[in-house]
């Protein structure tokens, strides 16, 4: 299998000395608390194999958390599942759930992993476009994509690469056809908290009838700028929650001690500081929004995440992957092309992705060298 | 799928206040410079995505622990992926390299993971089984279990739960088999410095026609004491080490950034630290031997890794997989029945596995425990 796409613009990134506006990863410390608890932890020496399915804390934690925040009466004791982070929640998920000939709905633009993990698993991805400028759900076009094979439907609120966060509106619309052809949801719902302006993040377990069908997976490593820490989970009922662990079990068995304390001190910060994570970017949303515009290109409105999408046809590029392949060469900057979160690149061949969660200095300094383009 | 056998005994170690002899974990800090580097990592702020691949720094270290010990020729970039612990270096390798009917050989008793990954994707895990108490290879059925089916073999040295380590002669028969029928083996060497006495541990990597057709699996947690640590590797040929990566990107994407500064640190030790680990704890397997024979059992030699096996037939036990089941709550003991490690208990109905990495007065009290029986 091919290298990411993530792993790829970083590697030329470094080589390039080029300032990685490419895969999503802050450039300032999260909330101290975080790092302290962990390093506490660590001298404690809880060094040792935790639990597969995570220490009993931080399953509390983030079992209070779903509660708290979104009324989900989640279980600690078999309703969580922590992994080596969002990406074994979602692989391990799908590997519990698909099996070959199995298909997989999506919004596209997707993630990159749905599409990998569903392809070493047999089953088919089936995307379902959702446009710029405004990202709307389509639910008839959601309705359509359903065949008997349709085994599952792969949500992400907010959503990656687009910033879109979808409404109660739209999630509704989408519930409605997974209980009406008993799909189930598995919603990468790592951004929940980097959501910008009034926006406010809505998990489709909270909606009627859904709880019982939906994974939803959370990233202690997004949420509290430790990308690298690999802590993630699984949340649900104890049926689905089960089978996940059942794999994960046999992928990396558990994940680090440690950094499972540190993420559940996190867990237990006051709201304002995990509110305030979402306000900071905001600004830098802005800060990276407009300096793209006064560089003359369309910049779609990022309402969470990490990104911004700007389409680069202004520049004279008809290829966004070749484009993003030259400019840590060329101009010291790397970003993401669009086009490897769709199946077929026809109609965003010219949007590129960029980071926004990177200092203002750097921001500035980005776009200082994109104007040589 | 089933909790594995090692969380079920943990689990009923913990609600009964059991001594855990179940689970392969030290009960005393590693080295202390590994904590302390894993801490000045996350305190300068390496707390972002590593590459997938593993950091620079200790993939260099691996390349170059594997040249020092073993005279193998491991390229840093290429021939080495870090993952999520030694249990997703081997998931991922066998996800890459198996297809489903393809048949997978491995020493019989065998690491509970191999034959549930193998059942996961559809494959079918041969065992050939090696019996106490010297725990022989028979090369004549290794070849036996030849297929034309047959993709790869699974080697475990030393060997978990046997104790045993693969002399040059049987890895010799086995590589011959490898070569003659194009087969690649996986080769676990997790407790590689966890050898006692004169042993001393040779990859099969390193026996001519081998490296090119061998993936290497090591652990820094089992090799520094940080089993939570989830740090662990495929080193080998680039050609099967990228397969490694193409999976393992899409399972956990990359293994936690400041612990795998830590492990770097502790593959940069000298030479005498990571011998006195196998020292240590031959001495633990003594008083352990010593002890389970005063009770009256029979105990083979384990010439390496954190266990001891024994025959609990003197108890009146018929079934080891209930006895430890019971064990727990009835002495405060937790243990793992050898039986999990087999495709069939005939002829291990009563053996039980006993870590002996615990402090001295541990594995006194949890003597004095077993003494009640
Ligand atoms: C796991 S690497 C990719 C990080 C990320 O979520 C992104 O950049 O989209
Ligand atoms: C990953 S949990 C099992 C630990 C271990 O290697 C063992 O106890 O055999």
């Amino acid at each position: 299998m091919a290298e990411t796409i993530f792993s790829e613009m970083s590697r030329l990134a470094l080589e390039h000395d080029a300032i990685n506006l490419g895969q999503g990863f802050p450039d300032t410390p999260g909330p101290r608390e975080v790092v302290d608890a962990a390093v506490a932890a660590m001298h404690k020496g809880w060094n040792q194999y935790p639990p597969a399915v995570g220490i009993a804390s931080l399953r509390t934690a983030i079992a209070e958390h779903q509660r708290h925040w979104y009324g989900l009466d989640v279980a600690a004791d078999g309703g969580v599942v922590v992994c080596s982070g969002a990406s074994e929640a979602l692989s391990s998920a799908m590997t519990a759930l698909l099996r070959p000939g199995d298909e997989v709905i999506a919004l596209e633009p997707y993630y990159d992993l749905y599409g990998a993990t569903a392809e070493l698993l047999g089953a088919r991805l089936v995307p379902v476009r959702i446009h710029a400028p405004d990202y709307a759900v389509d639910a008839d076009a959601v309705r359509a994509a359903v065949t008997d094979r349709t085994r599952m439907i792969v949500l992400n609120t907010p959503h990656n690469p687009t910033g879109a966060v979808l409404s109660r509106a739209e999630l509704q619309s989408i519930a409605d056809i997974a209980i009406e052809h008993d799909l189930v949801v598995l919603s990468d719902e790592v951004y929940e908290h980097l959501v910008f302006d009034d926006e406010r993040h809505i998990p489709i377990a909270s909606l009627p009838g859904m709880f019982e069908r939906t994974i939803t997976v959370g990233s202690g490593g997004k949420t509290f700028s430790v990308t690298g820490w690999k802590i993630g989970w699984a949340t649900g009922p104890a049926d689905l929650v089960g089978k996940v662990l059942g794999v994960k079990q046999w992928f990396s068995f558990a994940a680090g001690t440690p950094l499972q304390h540190g993420i559940a001190t996190g867990l237990e910060l006051p709201d304002e500081r995990l509110e305030a994570l979402g306000a900071d970017l905001g600004r830098k949303r802005d800060l990276l929004t407009e300096g793209l515009r006064d560089l003359g290109l369309e910049v779609f409105h990022s309402k969470a995440t990490y990104f911004v999408t700007a389409d680069v046809a202004p520049l004279g590029v008809t290829d966004s992957l070749e484009f993003c392949r030259s400019l840590p060469e060329r101009v010291g900057v790397a970003a993401v092309p669009n086009q490897v979160f769709h199946a077929s690149p026809v109609g965003v061949e010219t949007q590129v992705r960029f980071a926004c969660c990177k200092r203002d200095e750097v921001l500035a300094d980005a776009l200082l060298r994109l104007r040589k383009l």
